[in-house]
């Protein structure tokens, strides 16, 4: 399959890059890669899917928002993660169904905190749980078989280790899979977790 | 309780405001009432807490968001909803917990179409998704006992009928019964639904 990773620079994205690689045509957008595009920003999105032209797969790896509680969090913060994690990876769906082949698949990323919830999460729960709900129902509306799920990962070893959070989370290599189950069988609407 | 309702002059606002009026003392608020306040505008939900000072529970009726399939959303659809259904019921919870007595209750709208989408519910699906995450996760954060839950609405009879979709949905009245349980007891960071 053609399939384009955005945010393939990120700690997931390269573990999902890197398990693809070997079946599949590969094209890796980032913010700062050969294929530029910045999910804030709906004319990179669209410059992007002019760029790639058809694909049989899209798979977004990225989105972020602001980690804290609600006291510490600005409009600013609020008005960032709604236009990038949530309206963002909206875009990509909106934008990209006439680049998607028939029977192709959009894998979004939502995250584990949409339900295991906690003080600091307050927006990146929002945010995740508004992209279940968006996958939860685009997925009765796709054109030509396509299919739309979504990835809840659960906290990555990878950045643990950056945080210094400690030992804690499952490695990127392990997380990468849920992708690739994510783009193979009938599954649609589905939110494929740990 | 001294109690505001915001959305006061819609279907369910009204049974809120009607159920409530015996044993409380409710503050009507919406766009046109005497307390005026816009969920898209985050000066007048400022505005509408100088005006009414402190109170022991905030009820939101109000929020609104286009229905229809992907194609027939436009990006101002999703500008509108996201500000107004989501962002405008956080700000209520932003900017009014400083208005909200010890123990307080917090009450926001999400909606049956958070898990029972349809193809043209997917930005209700989207925006009642992650008002329930935002309250999952807030209430883990509220500051002096305030607590904060979300009502999830079925089809209203009334609504039905305005419509034209014929005899279906539960009375605005019994809707209101979902209100009157947020504000007893000590749930906090719970869905309300029938």
């Amino acid at each position: 399959m053609r399939i384009i990773v955005i945010g393939a620079t990120g700690t997931i994205g390269q573990a999902v890059t890197e398990a693809l690689s070997g079946d599949h045509d590969v094209i890796s957008a980032s913010r700062h890669g050969d294929v530029r595009v910045d999910l804030s920003d709906p004319q990179s999105i669209l410059a992007m899917y002019e760029k790639t032209g058809k694909v049989d797969a899209v798979i977004s790896t990225a989105g972020s928002g602001a980690f804290g509680p609600l006291d510490a969090l600005s409009d600013e913060d609020f008005v960032f993660g709604l236009g990038n994690k949530l309206m963002g990876q909206i875009n990509l769906v909106r934008f990209g169904r006439e680049y998607l082949n028939d029977g192709g698949f959009f894998t979004l990323t939502s995250g584990i905190l949409a339900n295991q919830p906690n003080p600091a999460s307050v927006l990146l729960t929002t945010l995740n749980s508004g992209v279940e709900g968006f996958v939860r129902a685009a997925a009765l509306g796709m054109p030509r078989q396509q299919k739309i799920n979504a990835v809840s990962p659960p906290l990555v070893k990878e950045t643990a280790e950056k945080m210094g959070w400690g030992p804690n989370g499952v490695p990127a290599v392990d997380v990468a899979q849920l992708y690739l189950q994510s783009i193979k069988g009938r599954r649609s609407g589905h939110v494929f977790g740990m």
